[in-house]
């Protein structure tokens, strides 16, 4: 049976709830008093959501998540330092890419895919190097689903004296991150990932003290987030033209996020999405590729079935006929595919999932160790 | 009597029509075949718009416009070269602070508020300096709402070897840009203005040349735009989450343009907002601070009243009231307020507006020369 609105099992873009997308249909002046208090608003419970309101200032940007992070990068990470970037996977490796790019001396300590960072590894690199003013992480690697140990890092840069740089986009509002808690010089998020708006806009959220003294720091004009919180102060406006509708939109999903229950209560749908798909699946001798516990609840990655014929294309065809889009790999080494936990969508809706995954796999005939012929071309 | 939807007279973010914002409430998976299916037919419209479609290209960037100007001149501007850019107002200004920004090599020829650049003055420029090798134009100088000479322009530095870039913000899509008869580089441009969609994302139309020449030359990862061409070309999709939702606006925008009678019935009906806005005004007395042949029919620059009290704050919030938004001045030497006639809005509104300003002017005590006591504080 074909749906009228295809399910997206995505990291983000994800599905909305359709209060989300109504909260769209009216257009604001950007100059306007009203959606200043918009941006307020939002700024507000974002850095609420991450505990940050001691010490830390929530900054937007126009944007995707990307952006956001080359712009912290930029803005905090001073020219006559170093950063060392924390990578197991293709956002770490777009950590260091961006660090590179625009002219930071970066250092770079790598595991391989599924391998999550080393607490004691990082403290001997930092006590190996002095000069490294600051440490970049992936908090979640969407590449796998893994999920790096927050916590124990941040104590480990701040011994040092260091500063650390959380790329939170796939985890923030559901993953535990406390700012008064851990000693976090930035996070990065962005709109379109557990808080469950629509894409569009990315965050920074950063010491305020941090942001004070990076005032000429960036390269950039449209990615400098000092500049950028700077203006707002002044003027409760975005520097440049925001993206109003979908601002909006994130407005409406976390009145619903609030509504919900907040952090705890959305961590335990995405919990119970997970589970239900870990178990189908399973059960029908799809194995995840990590251990389950170093297993995200965000975005699951399965080992493909080991048939000669497997193509992910037509697997995600017949798939999207059936009203589920899927994610494929970012693996470079091992084929699977991706199923995404995070979005307004719930274990009703995984389940219907998992038995899509394992009726398309068994049409296709590729669900068995034994190679059958496909009826698909 | 209070609008359920208060009309934007403004130069963007402006007043879309439903069908528009009724685009945003599906979702799109980025890296679906239909969501590439609806970029590459943006693409191809707005190339088509714009008559590249001999020796141009279009990629589109996430972000604000601005973010795309910073992307074409940081793409392809060579760091060897050297730009000059055009200034007569704040948005020729912002493109020298860019170019100064990213560390090009940037001479300016400026001229007052209000004055047109003048093509024999940049033939000198050009003649006198063989090493620049761009030039730098904002088409319509939205601060004022001045229309520079574009053709004139294009030719002068065609004529000296020189590469053209042209911020056609507020401009692409209802005054007359022809790259198959004007010799220009790169065209910058976005969703959220004479397109009339949302904001959130802008696009550049570059000599497709050009960008095969600029791999490697961005100082940014986010903002490099041969990089985005390069995996748009090779996989359809964007390179980082686009914001499907406004992509899904613009869709729907174009839809619309087309239907409408594209960009000559476009000109047309801005041109009707604008003479009914000057009309009426200006029996008021309120005069346009541009003469009328350099006045583009996009956002209107009025002189404030000249009364001692007036405060454009309490001006906008007494229009606010009546179901208009309007725009502050930008002019830093004299008082002035801005109207846009752009977006799903027709003379029949403008004359609405008109009215509403007099009336708001006429009760506030400032329209007369001869002060008198606000009865507002």
């Amino acid at each position: 049976m074909m749906r009228q609105e295809k399910i997206l099992l995505t990291p983000g873009p994800l599905s909305t709830s359709l209060a989300t997308r109504t909260a769209m249909l009216k257009d604001w002046g950007s100059w306007d008093g009203d959606f200043n208090a918009l941006t307020a608003s939002v700024c507000a419970d974002l850095l609420a959501i991450a505990n940050g309101q001691a010490q830390h200032c929530c900054i937007p940007l126009q944007g995707s998540g990307t952006f956001a992070v080359e712009a912290a990068i930029g803005t905090l990470v001073s020219k006559s330092s170093k950063i060392l970037v924390l990578n197991n996977g293709a956002y770490g490796q777009r950590m260091q890419k961006i660090a590179q790019k625009i002219g930071l001396n970066v250092a770079t300590l790598s595991w391989p895919d599924g391998v999550p960072v080393d607490p004691a590894a990082l403290d001997a690199a930092l006590s190996a190097d002095p000069s490294i003013g600051y440490v970049g992480l992936i908090h979640c690697e969407t590449a796998t689903g893994l999920l790096n140990p927050l916590s124990d890092i941040a104590d480990i840069v701040a011994s040092h004296g260091a500063e650390l740089i959380v790329d939170a986009m796939s985890s923030f509002g559901a993953l535990d991150i406390d700012l008064a808690r851990m000693p976090i010089c930035a996070l990065i998020a962005a709109s379109g990932k557990c808080l469950e708006g629509v894409p569009g806009m990315g965050f920074v959220i950063a010491k305020t003290s941090a942001i004070a003294l990076a005032h000429g720091n960036s390269p950039s004009l449209a990615l400098d987030l000092a500049d950028q919180y700077d203006y707002l102060q002044r003027t409760g406006q975005w520097r440049f033209t925001p993206p109003t509708h979908v601002v909006a939109a994130l407005r409406a999903a976390i009145d619903q996020y609030q509504a919900e229950g907040g952090r705890l209560t959305r961590l335990a749908r995405y919990t119970a999405n997970a589970k239900v798909l870990i178990e189908s699946l399973s059960q029908a001798g799809l194995a995840l590729f990590l251990a389950p516990e170093l297993q995200a609840p965000i975005i699951l990655t399965f080992h493909a079935p080991r048939h000669p014929e497997y193509q992910f294309a037509a697997f995600y065809q017949a798939m999207s006929q059936r009203g589920f889009l899927l994610y494929p790999g970012k693996l470079t080494t091992v084929e699977t595919f991706r199923v995404g936990c995070i979005g307004a969508i719930d274990p009703a809706q995984l389940q219907q999932a998992a038995h899509a995954i394992i009726d398309v796999l068994t049409q296709l005939g590729w669900l068995n160790s034994q190679p059958k012929h496909s009826t698909i071309q």
